[in-house]
């Protein structure tokens, strides 16, 4: 019998897998494919801070992910629209990325972050964080919230996510979710995981009905959450892995120490034949772990973030270039790097541009830092590839940690 | 009879001259050509703010002008002399300039700025900036400045600027002056003449002292003062003229109002055989100027500061990407603008981008802001060339100014 496969121009497919959950594949979309695993830059407002989307392209950067919650508040996502969609106001051809807005308009709109950060000084279901007025309200319809620009109250629903990520125009959408802590009650992460699967069903829903077959086929990513229990992670990753969503995010606050064990549960509960995306994580140490638990695709401001705070990276481990070690340094920070940043400028000379505050400082420090996440991410394939992952692993990670410590101590 | 002729790398030809004074030439030096007129971009420390050289080598710049002051605070030239000069240190290939120190000495190092601005509430010859101490100190022999970083005390001589300035390297480096104001009064502009012509003389004989034939040949420009008064000036260009100086820099507080006037007075007396720098000139109207009275080559940090500060240059005017006109404006900023900027952003873009307060923002803005007056000064070399200055000039400087003005009151 003949089925007629309609070719929506996304699609995935496993490669290689290695030992345990590790695997390698490759996501097309329509503006382009990504081989996975993969390490995805964010560019929150429409712009990887501090460089142009030619350098993202030049250091090998398959995708960009941008924030929806700060792309509806500024410049709108109407304007996005009519600019012909994320990639094309932002000069960046490739695959894009939006995520749903709801960890932001809980994390942002309710100064919610010493929360995130496990502070216990909070009452369970209802956050006001540093006694300020709470920013987000969260009800069974939606989340109301005041823009962290300038206070002014805004809503957003499962369909309204939908509408503005359909107007942002992302090759890979996320479902909209609801943000817990692990500060909540094992009663309220029940509560609100059955609040997040029924919105996952209204934000398919509504990506039904904004589909237009004249645009480019957008892939709409659930999110499973659950916190730090077992039961209900699994229990997320099975009734969202039965609905019609083309991948999957895993969201929620995740550590280091946690990473493991929840990442492992959603991958076991997930089907295998659709991509998953860590929401969040891009720390060299935590996508190895990602990886092993079988996560295909990663986002994380941290690259970029601590470059602009001059910290930056090397396979003999993390160290700053404030330090004053590197005044008369007259090397790059990795020799063995093949980013423009190593291939032109000595540690000598960023030392200079950090101390003397100059942009290009944090430009060419993100450009090593996100070279170097994207690269160990290419490498960490490649060893799935070629049936070497846990040797390859055990090596970067033990030369990584032991040089991130001495640096620390120097 | 023959003469043995030295090539030191460096030389000066005029190529054609236009109505008055304007000429059209090349000046040779050891890491390039520079086709004048040219405007030279200002890298204060080493990086011209928020724009990675390769850049500036595609927008066109020839050359670039550092600091010697900044430089000599930080990293201090002992580190750009062993990383291999300023070109090396900054991977910038081309032709470089270093100003003396002169000019920052006392303005940041006195915190001048109020009376370069011409505040008159300052006594003549004992400058005193908003009440502090007074932070830099002349005498005969040289000025006594506190940096403007950590208030520490240092002294330039012109022997210092010379050691400094043989230790940055750069191609062309300018003899140490005193800076005076129009507030100074004539009595306090005869002395601070004779001053920086005796310094002239001590300039060049360390600059033949710290010489030597296995490195490249360094031009040494003497820098003519004189302040408002023509009398000063002509006899500055005369006595500075007849020494052995390879180029000449027109320095001191020079304003629309009379920059026509002065450099003019100083060209007529300068020998025509050697270039002519305008120090800290760059605004278009200001290089149309400048040309038109004989100045070959100019340097201004305003083209980036002002493109830092969202302001544009188009040839219809100039206009700030804030305004909330530019917010759905998906055109460029000049579609008649070649840059990387016109040729891949919108209006739109960079007014979210100036709004969200992205780095990419100042380094989109700068780029452009660049090369339009790289660009110009090239078309102005052009209709030197084609006998067509006068022409050229009314043309441009009528729409620009009269777009400027509708601008404003937009």
């Amino acid at each position: 019998m003949l089925s007629r496969v309609v070719d929506t121009g996304f699609s995935f497919a496993v490669q290689a897998h290695a030992g345990g959950r590790a695997r390698a594949g490759e996501i097309r979309t329509p503006h382009g494919t990504i081989n996975t695993p993969a390490f995805i830059p964010v560019g929150t407002k429409a712009t990887v801070k501090a460089v142009l989307p030619e350098s993202m392209r030049d250091l090998g950067a398959q995708a960009i992910l941008a924030n929806a919650y700060h792309l509806y508040l500024q410049p709108g996502a109407d304007i996005v629209a009519e600019a012909g969609g994320l990639g094309a106001f932002m000069n960046w051809p490739g695959p894009t990325f939006t995520d749903s807005g709801g960890f932001q308009v809980m994390s942002l709109g309710a100064g919610f972050k010493k929360v995130l950060a496990m502070d216990p000084g909070h009452r369970d279901d209802d956050v006001i964080a540093d006694g300020k007025e709470r920013l987000a309200r969260v009800d069974d319809d939606g989340v109301t919230f005041r823009s962290h620009l300038d206070g002014s109250e805004h809503r957003f629903t499962p369909e309204v996510s939908m509408q503005v990520q359909h107007a942002l125009g992302a090759d890979i959408i996320f479902a909209f979710d609801e943000l817990t802590t692990l500060n909540n009650t094992f009663d309220y992460q029940v509560a609100s995981l059955e609040r997040t699967r029924l919105w996952a069903d209204r934000c398919l829903a509504e990506h039904d009905r904004l589909r237009s077959p004249d645009l480019p086929y957008q892939a709409l990513f659930g999110v499973i959450q659950g916190a730090q229990y077992e039961e209900l992670r699994r229990k997320a990753a099975q009734d969202l892995g039965r609905m019609a969503f083309d991948g999957f995010g895993i969201g929620g606050a995740i550590d280091k120490r946690n990473l493991s064990d929840i990442v492992g549960w959603v991958t076991d509960e997930l089907p295998d034949d659709r991509p998953r995306h860590l929401l969040g994580i891009g720390e060299p140490g935590d996508l190895f772990a990602g990886v092993a638990a079988g996560a295909d695709t990663f986002d994380c401001v941290s690259p970029s973030r601590e470059a602009r705070n001059s910290a930056v990276y090397s396979p003999d481990g993390r160290f700053n270039l404030l330090a004053s070690a590197h005044r008369r340094a007259f090397e790059p920070i990795d020799p063995t790097c093949d980013c423009y940043t190593c291939q032109h400028y000595t540690r000598a000379y960023l030392h200079h541009a950090f101390k003397a505050k100059e942009m290009v400082a944090s430009t060419l420090a993100t450009i090593h830092n996100i070279r170097f996440t994207v690269r160990l991410v290419e490498s960490i394939r490649q060893s799935i590839l070629d049936h070497d992952f846990d040797a390859y692993r055990a090596e970067f990670t033990g030369r990584y940690s032991a040089g991130s410590r001495a640096a620390v101590r120097d």
